[in-house]
């Protein structure tokens, strides 16, 4: 489709507003431009944008952003949830990273599906949802791709204390594979990263008895971890699993027995655990072999059972573009982890094959069919 | 025993020799103006010096001195055998490590007992040793506490150029624990450091499918490695020994399968194995679980069984101080890994418990009675 076929102003909109979100630099954390162009689309639509920057250094400062504007008492809230800082571009762009440019049926530039884009196809979509039929919030941060400490957090705590708290939320994360609607994610697994480090008394390998040597203690402890049996997988999860990551002593001499051995694993777990709970596991296994564990929690599963919320998702993909979306939980964390704390979520956007890569590009097609799908959600939701 | 009692030439030379050789400065690799004080030494005494300087930085260039006095036809060749280079002195010493000092009994300074105490107390020890009793040599390098690459490897193929291959020799290491004289090695084990490498695809945590973890199979490889059961010691030597003494994958991405994993071991083996056949052993096992293994041999095990040298080396330390030395192959390695492809060779020299440490010191006495013992096993292996 070229743009001179883009009529309608409404769909023709999620194009441009990808446009003007991609063009502001915004890795991560961001803040400034990128927020300012967020609030000149929502504010004319009849949101207030309550933007606020939290944190110091090295994490922070990031900038979020809660744009609401309220429907009638009694009527539904339903939110959009996103963010706003992309990876780093990288090297090796045919065009500009931050100079987003159109060639062929798609638009070129960081954060085209992950996920300005779906935030344009978010802004376009409300545009024309009568304020009466209910609530709308956008609850938008500038920190989802690095730690995310002071991101949807700090926006968390802001809308518990404002007490607009939504009914439903939709995260637009590019969770479509090979064409856009064909798998929504109703939940992901928890996450978990533990440090493992054993302690010895360092020596020469001459005389192995002087000294004691925390490896072997080690290697025993990762094979124990290794061997476990997590779970089998839950109705909507798939099988809790649990990686080696790192292996570090950091001993050049050769003829030295190392004094200290250290790991570090990464389980990523369902619903069959909570982050406490494997960290309570491992610590006894580091323990039996004289070890300890240090377990820091990314974050702890979700899951929004299929139903009513899942169905609308489903119905309004099927009803404009004709496909049925997989509701799947599987992949890494996104921030969901954090908003389930509020509400149901669920998320949906566009197709992930580019996303973090190179060359980042969303099909201009799939951008307005995204608006309408949004759209028809939130129309869904409403009635 | 203050110096002004040392009334005999020869055994007063023992410490004054040793003094002029700590006076020069020879951290590895050694060369210059310790082999011009050895040189100054032996050549009177009708010594033929062969120097030469052999490698290139950064494992040289290294001094080797071959120094022969050669007895009538028929005679038998006594090798002593040492270095000139020291371990760095490092800080916190009471003297200049390089001005020898005498302290009451002792004379501190770097290389006082490993071991230019030991060679002094050679040269000492050859002083009246009639010519026509036999051929005396010197096999002394300046790089035995660095890689040897350059050392005593290079002193033997001169050697076996020249034709002079020694009968017997004596390695002046300092082999004495709590006294002089109550240890000689007639024995060490070899030594073979193993670098171990896994190769996988890296990947993320949340898609192990597409990634292949390469840790877990280090994991079980070193495991099996750590279960080996090498062998129970022979009749001369302890049970050969492996120590894990690295672990390496170096992610720091919490959330990344790393796609390499690498560990390294070291192991002390008697005369049950070779180098070779450990690293055969060991590549096994690392092919069993996808790796590889890259065996270094630092030396194959020596084993001068107990005989007429041992004998001649006790009755000789008995008969001057009243100490009978146990014949022990337990420590690390030394050059005698080298030499025993020359020859018949054992290890006796100072108390070693100040060796590589601040504030390295002999006591005076000890380098006058090592030179009478060095005299009367050269006496004993000519008659
Ligand atoms: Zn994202
Ligand atoms: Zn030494």
């Amino acid at each position: 489709m070229s743009s001179a076929a883009m009529g309608d102003a409404t769909v023709g909109s999620a194009v441009d507003l990808a446009e003007r979100l991609m063009a502001c630099e915004s890795v991560t954390p961001a803040r400034g431009a990128v927020f300012d162009a967020l609030a000149e689309m929502l504010e004319p639509l009849g949101f207030t944008c309550h933007r606020f920057i939290s944190g110091e250094a090295p994490d922070g400062p990031v900038e979020n952003c809660f744009a609401l504007r309220k429907g009638p008492e009694g009527t539904p809230h339903f939110a959009f949830a996103g963010h706003l800082d992309v990876v780093p571009p990288g090297e090796g762009w045919h065009s500009a990273p931050f100079l987003p440019e159109r060639r062929g049926d798609l638009l070129y530039g960081r954060g085209a599906v992950d996920m300005k884009g779906a935030i344009a196809a978010m802004a376009a979509a409300v545009q024309d949802i009568p304020q009466d039929a209910g609530s709308i919030s956008f609850i938008i941060t500038g920190d989802e791709e690095g730690p995310a400490t002071y991101g949807t957090r700090a926006l968390i705590d802001f809308i518990r204390e404002q007490g607009d708290i939504p009914d439903l939320c939709l995260v637009g994360e590019p969770t479509s594979v090979n064409r856009l609607g064909d798998m929504m994610k109703i939940g992901r697994r928890g996450s978990v990263n533990i440090w493992l480090e054993v302690e010895g008394v360092q020596g020469h390998v001459a005389y192995p008895h002087l000294a004691d040597n925390p490896v072997p203690k080690l290697v025993a402890m990762l094979a124990e971890l290794e061997a476990l049996h997590l779970d089998n997988g839950t109705e909507w999860f798939q099988a809790s699993n649990l990686e080696i990551t790192d292996l570090e002593v950091g001993n050049p001499a050769h003829n030295v027995i190392p004094g200290k051995a250290k790991a570090r694993i990464s389980i990523r777990f369902n619903t069959t655990y909570s982050g406490a709970k494997l960290g309570e596991m491992v610590s006894a296994i580091a323990e039996k072999h004289g070890g300890t564990a240090r377990p820091v929690i990314s974050g702890e599963p979700f899951l929004t059972p299929p139903g009513d919320f899942s169905h609308i998702i489903a119905e309004s993909v099927e009803a404009e573009i004709g496909v049925v979306p997989e509701a799947s939980t599987s992949g890494g964390t996104s921030d969901a982890r954090f908003l389930k704390d509020l509400c149901p979520v669920i998320e949906f956007g566009l197709v992930n094959a580019t996303m973090h890569k190179r060359d980042e590009a969303v099909a201009m097609e799939d951008l307005l069919a995204l608006a309408r799908i949004y759209r028809r959600i939130t129309m869904a939701v409403f009635s």
